[in-house]
């Protein structure tokens, strides 16, 4: 073991959009496991936008992260030394490895990957993004055939399963994606029944005025992944009765401001709108049904996914800052 | 009936808060019942926060009152003739009169009132109000022994019955009300552990400093029935799983503005809060089931209520603007 270990740590707290100096890369001995655990050598690594989130000092949020942690991320790799039951050299897992060319974890925190698709898929469709859009939809969102659901990131990975499922299930779909390419590959790709480009719409009124034409009924599920812009745009087309997941608000994690609380709170009241916030840790109860469920049919090719990799690790922050400005399409992972 | 019927119907629409050229006296001649009709005499009718929002024209919110129509509430009164099955003349009853000396309502929208307990009783305490509290205290705030509970308007007759239900099944219950007087009758009168005088605070930072102090555990369930200030000052207190029911938003009613939706939204993401809107009349079906488990509770003397009594139907919009801006204290009524 006499590789060095590079990881990409938080340097500081980011003031708005994050940017290259507020991460480091450290390069350190390869951790050696200890009775219980086992090494990973990480062969990719997951970005998504909750991590930004994590970079605040958000008071009672337990899970920010301190300066000079490991960025925090899913990763898949190879195990290259085990001390655990169950994992043996070369086996290819998943767990939380973080930003990082190798990982120590205890063998109760890593998965076995499934043969049938490939390793980078535990990143995206069948990993956090997937079970965020399985288990939120059914549990929040509540979908009924024939009613309408509006999703914004709808090219992200969590998008594209929420509007493939809910497509599935006999929803109207509409997508909110930035950009001409975007919005064609909502259409083609994940089979949305109508697209939009919010950056042809300056403002939340005339993002609006298009929503309300492709919603002819209204929306019954906003799954909220965004604000800004799009919140505003959609809670005055809200049917009573609707569902709001509340999954990220990317559009606020640099800051920005809204002045609609008081008619976001009326929309709530007069179309009693079911709003809750959901974070996907709460629910590792329901991973094994949804990896039960979803993987024969991404083996099969019925759940169409896509993946952005950017090769390097030492990419990690410009690819991050990038995705969060909306510079990915699809899933965004490192190759390590 | 050469009596002349009196009414009060929405003059225009109001800019803010209602002023009283808002409001009309009409008169006109008493309505005769039409077959399956019954003709009462009010003798009391209610005020209530939501008939403000009745006023504005909002859009796709179906129940806006017209221009020209009666005020809407709901009265007791006496059957003074009855051409519908089940009613006769002196019949103690209860229905949507309006602000209006008399009323002719459809046998099925009429309720025979309860003789155990005093008339005024079926518009506050075992009414909308009171099963307002009920209702969406055990649907949308999902009460547990050991959990705190915040209300403001904790003195009104919705406010009252959440702290005495709430304290009955074991939480820690802590009134905001303005005014020493109101925050006195909110420890003595209905059992809350602890009150806050929001009249004390100016601004929303120094309401959460206090609201901090007397809830050492966080906030589990605030009752959203004020918005404003208490909305940002009682958010970043919220529990991670807190329920939010929202069932008014009287602060921001004649307009207002607050910036703070991105916290909110944060704050609904980070604690997995679960916001929902109430409207009690979706929820009629379960108002028998409310009558039998809280009328003898309150014949008994175990729930305690507050009426706040104005004489004279013309006074009903200053007794309205009055109450809109905290000039109340228990359920207002008016007596025709």
């Amino acid at each position: 073991m006499t590789d060095q270990m590079r990881r990409i740590a938080l340097a500081r707290r980011p003031e708005g959009q994050p940017v290259p100096d507020d991460f480091l890369l450290e390069r350190g001995p390869v951790p050696e496991p200890a009775a219980g655990e086992v090494l990973v050598q990480v062969t990719h690594h997951s970005l998504d936008p909750y991590m930004r989130g994590r970079m605040d000092d958000a008071g009672s949020y337990a899970a920010s992260l301190s300066i000079g942690e490991t960025m925090i991320a899913q990763g898949v790799g190879v195990v290259l030394a085990s001390r655990a039951e169950g994992f043996a050299e070369g086996d290819s897992v998943t767990g939380m490895t973080g930003w990082a060319s190798h990982a120590v974890l205890r063998g109760g925190e890593l998965r076995k990957l499934d043969s049938r698709v490939p390793a980078t898929t535990a990143l995206g469709v069948l990993g956090m993004p997937g079970f965020t859009a399985w288990q939120a939809l059914r549990e929040y969102g509540r979908p009924k055939a024939g009613e309408t659901l509006v999703i914004a990131a709808a090219t992200g990975p969590v998008g594209a399963m929420v509007g493939q499922l809910a497509k599935a299930q006999g929803l109207r779909t509409v997508a909110i994606a930035g950009g001409d390419e975007k919005c064609k590959l909502a259409l083609d790709k994940f089979g949305f029944d109508a697209a939009i480009d919010h950056r042809a719409h300056g403002d939340a009124a005339s993002l609006r005025k298009a929503l309300a034409e492709v919603c002819p009924d209204g929306v019954d599920i906003y799954w909220e992944n965004v604000g800004g812009k799009v919140l505003e745009a959609v809670m005055p087309l809200m049917n009573i009765g609707g569902r709001v997941p509340v999954c990220g608000t990317i559009a606020w994690y640099g800051g920005g401001a809204s002045d609609k609380l008081p008619q976001v709170w009326r929309s709530i009241l007069t179309k009693r709108l079911s709003v809750n916030g959901f974070i996907i840790f709460d629910h590792w109860d329901a991973f094994p049904d949804f990896l039960d469920e979803m993987t024969p049919k991404v083996a099969g090719g019925e759940i169409a996914y896509l993946e952005d990799i950017t090769d390097g690790l030492d990419k990690g922050p410009e690819t991050f800052i990038a995705m969060l400005k909306g510079g990915n399409t699809g899933k965004t992972i490192i190759k390590v």
